[in-house]
């Protein structure tokens, strides 16, 4: 009899068991990709290339561009290549908030709209400048990221401020559905 | 012998495996509710009406109002008309970032103090106004929506920009507690 | 030969039953300390002491600072007193965006660097200054906050606008990995 009942409530358990998708290990992202971010600041000149504005300048306080703000529109590409066919698009804004080094904080979306990818993700951070790596969180997505959450870490791969930089964004997931 | 060893595995299982409130099944939200979202945009005379004001101009760079920020205190009712009771308000920022399409950027709160609903609901992402419906993160909640996260999905309703918008948002939670 | 059954299936199961870190009890976070936060605004000549800047100036519309933005790097102490020594630092943006009482919104980061906690937490949500205690969200983090989600609570201490305030930030997680 005993044993019926040991079986009833198993097979009662296993939905609850396997029905939640989530299985979060920090050393195994549930998707894990690479994209190139590229950054063109508007000069006043550059209409058709730029992909980013200033809407604030620098306030005069520290020598860090603190308080400067932009708002930007900028390629995604697979390669480190500016000239590469775009796979999405990053938009958002970032403003520098870094007393005594340079550092700045961003929130923005991540829009793909390829047969690779489909749908948006969602990330705000930190990004210390003066460290290799930094990690900002993914709290959210729709479409293919649907519910996400995870990290990407930013590495700079070229500046040449005020005119153009590279970030490569490395995006892991660790919560998918 | 083996019998009682595996009903008490059993019983020490249960409580892990019905303590985690979260079952997230993308077709079912756990809560799911409508509001619409009224902005009337500061033209230096509405004062009373007035929900929202423009704290940075568009750039010049591009026609797509690239560059405009506005912050807003905004009502939100259970139907479509301005002029019903509010059951909530929405506070944040949104801000236009898209060169070749009039897009945005949004970040706020949904805060509800009725006997419906109490408690906030906080939002980030992409407003693609191009696009018929919009998918934006839930990304936390407090009071009743406590730990919440889920999708907030837009849907331009009545627009008479620069005066006036209307925005269903449908609120789905995926995650409850 | 179905008790063996039986204990095959459950020792089956066992791994995915504990696999999953997160047990969300709104009682017992699993992680909660307190950290005191301190911003001094640039006032023109305190470029020494001061963590933050007005990037924004209020709008004239609403006596409530409507539209002032602040960018802030400001420390953070264990203890009430702005002379201690830090323990980390909050970086980030706020911005006043209530029409009929004094409120802001606040995105930003706590970030830390001691022998205690080496990591950042994620941090958006309303402040509604008019209310003793304000929940925001936690969206994310890294490092000894790998994937965190919780509560941050504010409570006003002392204020002295627009020279200084202090808040008492309550860090709560509530989804630990």
């Amino acid at each position: 009899m005993q044993k019926y009942i040991c079986i009833v409530l198993l097979l009662l358990a296993f939905p609850f068991i396997f029905s939640h998708a989530k299985r979060t290990n920090p050393d195994k992202p549930c998707k894990h990709f690479t994209v190139y971010y590229h950054t063109v600041i508007f000069n006043g000149t550059n209409t058709a290339n730029a992909t980013a504005a200033v809407v604030r300048e620098p306030t005069k306080f520290w020598n860090t561009s603190f308080g400067q703000m932009v708002i930007f529109d900028s390629p995604l590409t697979k390669d480190q290549s500016l000239l590469s066919t775009p796979i999405g698009r990053a938009q958002g804004l970032y403003f520098y908030d870094m007393k005594m080094r340079v550092g700045s904080w961003f929130a923005y979306s991540l829009l793909f709209n390829s047969t690779e990818h489909k749908g948006i993700i969602n990330i705000m951070g930190a990004n210390l400048m003066h460290e290799e790596t930094r990690d900002l969180s993914i709290v959210g997505g729709t479409g293919d990221f649907f519910m996400a959450r995870g990290i990407v870490t930013l590495r700079t791969e070229d500046v040449d401020i005020p005119r153009y930089f590279r970030l490569q964004m490395d995006v892991k997931l660790y919560e998918c559905y």
